[in-house]
């Protein structure tokens, strides 16, 4: 077991050295098999607290993995001796609010008061959903995940205010029960369902229309099923234009050496 | 369904009420059954955000319900209308990390500049245990539960820094899986135990002596078992010494209008 485990770890460090020499550039699902992939916002830190504030209050979109220290890019709870500024396969850079540059890594643009948020990401409850014997069609379907700007305000705090975005799947109403409780174990990574059934409700007007990510197929029978989405606060903190933003690009996210059973309740 | 909501929701403003005009000073375990009692830290804002990076590296002993505006007496999720300057029934006051005073409200110590912080309390999972037909002993023997000082040191962040606070409870082994599955539901209110069996793996020397609240008889053939404790804010606070902070006095905590069951999982 704990040989097992040592491997693992040692499997984990080797991807994010390929990302690192930049072997890596492409989207990161499928990598580091078991283990939890994250969302990466940095931003200065005088805008620190109350973007965790707003992680706080709004915890389905926004549940916080790891905090770092102003000034040190290292995750040293959840990946120690990583570095955030070259560990992700591609990052965007925001100015006053504006996407500049979508670079491979961000040592250039690093400043002493940069603050780290990793927050969780839906790879983890997809997993536990395969893990279940569920299908995710956008996986079937070879495609981004599909996701919404809804009605819903998110709790504000401070400059960072805005709408729930929400991600799609699929699935037959008699699934449903096993798909709320299995997703239901990972709080810390969007955790169960928001809404099943009626994209009006969320003031959704057309599946085939995401804001982001690539529309899926429904078949007959299927009901959209609707969760938080860790694309939320990226939005939100866009709209606040701090001077400075970083985040990662969509589907290119951070590898913790954290496994996905460690947030499984 | 809905009247009932509306009914429990005016009693839940009832008790908190009598707190506030001082006709209850006492622990609040008991009242407005089915409904959050929380921990309380008030805090000046230049310590809020190393309090909150604090909490989140340490959610077990530390998981936030709220963290209110700078300023605003007022916990506008999970308790609107009420009023953190009076309707907790007894407060500590502390300046400098030193206990000052001990009122049952601080108007007079008021600060536009304090962020109040509430975190989840053992009182939920506690009614959870009771709920599932298990006996809680110092319950059953009319004691505050006995809360010891581990040699576990939390994640620090900035000024805070300190070892881990654990309650106790007393169960029998066959009793273990109902116990930790129970408590576990309940991840924003310390979640499942974090040891059982043995005392000296935690540097607990002699559970006759706990360093907060009152030693619990343990019968034969009982193990003891240990939870993530709400204290541990509080000790961690004081040790920083800001020159203000406020917490709610031992046991006479602050009331919200949320039920146990919006924190289940």
């Amino acid at each position: 077991m704990e040989q097992k485990l040592r491997t693992d770890s040692t499997r984990v460090q080797e991807v994010r050295a390929r990302i690192r020499d930049g072997e890596h550039t492409g989207p990161t699902s499928g990598l580091a098999h078991g283990f939890v992939h994250a969302n990466l916002v940095l931003l200065p830190e005088e805008f620190a607290f109350d973007f965790l504030k707003f992680c706080v209050r709004n915890p389905k979109p926004c549940p916080i993995l790891e905090v770092t220290e102003a000034g040190s890019p290292e995750p040293v709870t959840t990946a120690p001796g990583a570095d955030l500024r070259t560990d992700v396969p591609r990052y965007r850079v925001y100015e006053d609010g504006e996407l500049m540059e979508e670079p491979q890594d961000i040592l250039h643009h690093w400043r002493d008061d940069l603050v780290g948020f990793l927050i969780g990401c839906s790879f983890t409850f997809e997993a536990a959903l395969l893990g279940a014997g569920l299908r995710v069609a956008h996986l079937d379907q070879g495609r981004n995940v599909p996701m919404y700007i809804t009605d819903r305000q998110c709790v504000p705090s401070g400059p960072f205010s805005g709408p729930l975005v929400v991600s799609m799947r699929p699935y037959e109403p008699e699934e449903l029960p096993l798909v709320v409780s299995v997703t239901g174990r990972y709080p810390s990574m969007h955790g169960a369902p928001l809404h099943v059934g009626d994209p009006e409700a969320l003031g959704i007007r057309d599946l085939a229309k995401p804001e982001f990510g690539e529309p899926v197929g429904i078949e007959r029978g299927q009901m959209p099923v609707f969760w938080a989405c860790g694309v939320t606060p990226q939005a939100v903190a866009m709209k606040a234009r701090p001077p400075l933003m970083v985040t990662h690009s969509p589907g290119h996210m951070f590898i913790t050496e954290r496994r996905h059973s460690e947030y499984e309740v």
